[in-house]
């Protein structure tokens, strides 16, 4: 019954399939390991080699996709671990993650320590938490079961689980979205407004997960936004701003984590959300900060009660750990400006920098209103004035020369294409528009290709209140491919609530 | 871009994975489907195919392991769905489950209506969860978070979402112990008392999960536990009693399911327990049921505090579905009888019903405790003479007779196995017996064997309060292997706390 290898040892075997956050490991469930530990389909395991040790699902596997001495893994957990097919791993049962207990405690109705929560999230990045744990901790959270001094302590673990950036000047501005409207992509504007008026404002964005267009995706049409670490720090000091993307920051790791599974179950935790974004602020080393929160029936932030409250969290928070934090509340009912898509925002962002007569008044007005809002933070402008000096900064060609010089700073200024295909969708009646879909919309932009195919998306000409008639235009899907663009039809001839004409 | 298959359409590949309760398919992360709906790992897809429909949790391929326009299914998947390999299947984006609403509506604290749950279960039971929106449900009905009425309605809908049974007599008898006490084997005596004193006791048991041996198990090497629903009610109708496997019957097939993931959690839901435990039973047909109870620091009821609180849950719940339920508080600090592992507790079983001299003294009496019970609620036995009374059918033989014309009946009547190779484990010092880790020896009975192996488990010769010298004989390991022998060895050098002797 033994060969060369020890009780608890198997070979690896390379198995592409990815499972996202959760390692998972593919082991045959009649193995001499399953057999007498009693290891079942989830069972947590403990996988190690090399003195590197990962977090695994068991998947019972019950073919010839591994063989008796065999564990399958992925790609990435083969990296982690540094192994190769053929290599032996040792694998133990999990041991009870011991932060756990504080998760139960917390059902039960008990406040988390300061030091629990520590504990908690410093478990959640090193991946030690299943994803049922981790929904287990989201709901434990959710609701209004965080009190403030508990977000406060979130934030502040959330913070140490991950790397921190610090800069020179002492004064550094930062801004975040809650919840993306489609083509809302004023970060680029704000951005070059602020440096141009001699502020540091290190912004990084994320990529698209679920939207047409993450700001690092519609950036990236523009410029380069892949830069390492050194590479952004360089940008930041020679141009005072950047607009990369953060992804290889890792400076909430715990936070991209629990992110994922909150999304799964369509959980809006204020107290995460608040915990969310001030633990990223204060890890990338920002000292003031604006929330631009968008309300409206299909945004993240339905109510004028909820903003208020969800403000005075933001503002409680950040204070207790030393962020000087603002909020813009702004229409969220419709897209802003006329572009949804990668290539499509560009082109606004960079119309409304050329300060082009038809460049979208709404995306110009709404940056010029959160620049103006930090400028008037850091007393550069007198209060009530900010946003004019924002747009001053517009009209009189500084900002898009500021933008310029952080692309070319980036390593490239380049024009966004334009889609080989489009297509026209006209009003089928008169009236007024009343109502926007915008996830429905965004749904469209996607199915027509867009992020991936950047110049893929939606060019929108139906904002509500306007007047149409019969055959009036109401959007231009653009697509890269005849297949996407049928797709993207398709999808629309079975949808009846995107634009509602009364 | 388009061949044959329309738009969401991919061909079956047999993938042998085992995933447990939720199902899942393999897709190429970049195929047409994955890019144009941006699907992840871990999206939820509903799968159909002539005209039946599963969901099922991606999993993002990045290998060969299937081509572009194939998805990989699990055998399970397969025979849902009624495919083969090479057949078209569809794939669509699950529409958000609208009962996990009434669950987002938990976390804010918010009753549960009888209503809601229903919905709630009846998803679970059809497999429309995910496991961590089974995770959020649990979590969010753990703690005290349940009201009576909310545990009463929980257990109508778990009652209403399986199948049920129904007996011809008025009175229907049934047990259930809580938490498993390693060897704590009562359920083959019960039924034998009750039965051979002229009652209805169709009692159905598991197979082990995680412990050394189920009820099933044991029965499993003295007769034929595996009957469909005919066979069952053909042997209840004949003798009056049963004692065969009931995981065929899906009588709370909800409870199933949420009970893997409590088990994931290590979440001692007294909701949940309450009404898992009473849905079975009502939908198995009982009117009168005990509980066996154990209490101790390694069972599952921790404390007598907890004890009267859970009595009380299950007292009540029990009236408002017409249920009679009682309850027997036991010692949960030490295994019931000599043997661990299916044919030693079966040896244990018989020698209790065989009245030897040498049975375990604690086995039978916690037996006739239990038997007495059931035999006083029914008013065959005056109040306090219940235990008498069932000693009686011990000692005359009638309970052992019993016992084989229900093994006879259900097919077969064997002596258990001896195992082929046994280990003694010593004292090193003398003393008195003082603590047990329940677990840990369950550990080291699996290790051998058990339940795999039948004759595997351990003889357990140290009860608490006993006086040993060294040398002493604490227990005996029984294997059918050298190589299981060997871990299980190798696990008690690595631990210390087993035994406590001082």
């Amino acid at each position: 019954m033994h060969d060369h290898r020890s009780y608890n040892q198997l070979k690896v075997k390379s198995i592409g399939i990815d499972t996202y956050k959760e390692h998972a490991i593919y082991m045959r469930i009649d193995c001499e390991i399953c057999n007498s530990e009693g290891f079942t389909s989830l069972t947590r395991l403990q996988v190690s080699a090399n003195g590197q040790t990962i977090v695994a699902t068991l998947m019972a596997v019950l073919s010839n996709l591994v063989r008796h001495d065999e564990a399958g893994l992925s790609p990435e957990a083969m990296k982690k671990l540094g192994v190769r097919e053929g290599d032996i791993i040792n694998i133990h049962h999990l041991k009870p993650v011991r932060s756990f207990a504080y998760v139960r405690g917390k059902m039960y109705d008990k406040f988390f320590l300061e030091d629990q929560l520590m504990q908690i999230i410093q478990d959640v990045a090193k991946g030690q938490y299943s994803n049922i744990e981790l929904a287990a901790f989201v709901t434990a959270c959710a609701g209004d079961n965080l009190s403030l001094p508990e977000i406060t302590a979130l934030t502040r673990a959330m913070v140490s689980a991950g790397s921190s950036l610090s800069w020179s000047s002492p004064v550094v501005l930062d801004k975040h979205s809650v919840g993306g409207l489609p083509g809302n992509r004023t970060s680029p504007i704000v951005v070059s407004i602020v440096a141009a008026a001699g502020f540091t404002i290190p912004k990084t964005s994320s990529r698209s997960i679920t939207s047409p267009a993450g700001t690092a995706d519609t950036m990236e049409v523009i410029t380069r936004v892949d830069l390492g670490i050194e590479s952004i720090k360089n940008v930041v000091y020679n141009t005072g701003g950047c607009l990369a993307w953060g992804g290889a920051m890792e400076l909430s790791p715990a936070d991209d984590i629990l992110i994922a599974v909150e999304k799964a179950l369509d959980i809006e935790s204020e107290g995460q959300l608040v915990a969310s974004v001030l633990s990223k602020k204060a890890a990338a080393g920002s000292t003031h900060v604006v929330i631009d929160m968008p309300v409206g029936s299909t945004a993240k932030v339905r109510s004028h009660d909820d903003a208020k409250r969800l403000k005075q969290y933001f503002h409680e928070v950040g204070e207790s750990i030393g962020l000087n934090v603002d909020t813009y509340i702004s229409d969220g009912s419709q897209p802003v400006g006329v572009g949804i898509g990668p290539a499509l925002e560009a082109r606004d962002v960079l119309s409304v920098l050329k300060n082009e007569t038809e460049a979208p008044a709404d995306l110009k007005h709404k940056s010029a209103a959160l620049a103006g809002l930090m400028l008037e933070m850091v007393n550069y402008s007198e209060k009530g004035k900010g946003k004019a000096d924002a747009l001053q900064f517009i009209e009189n060609g500084k900002a898009y020369e500021k933008f310029k010089t952080i692309c070319l700073a980036q390593g490239a200024f380049r024009e966004p294409p334009l889609a080989q295909y489009q297509f026209d969708v006209s009003s089928t009646k008169a009236g007024v528009i009343t109502e926007i879909n915008n996830r429905n919309l965004a749904k469209v932009a996607k199915l027509a290709g867009a992020p991936k195919s950047p110049a893929a998306g939606i060019e929108f000409f139906a904002p509500i209140g306007k007047k149409v008639n019969a055959g009036d235009l109401l959007f231009r899907i653009h697509s890269e491919s005849t297949g996407e663009m049928a797709y993207s039809k398709e999808y629309l001839a079975s949808i009846e609530d995107l634009i509602t004409i009364q």
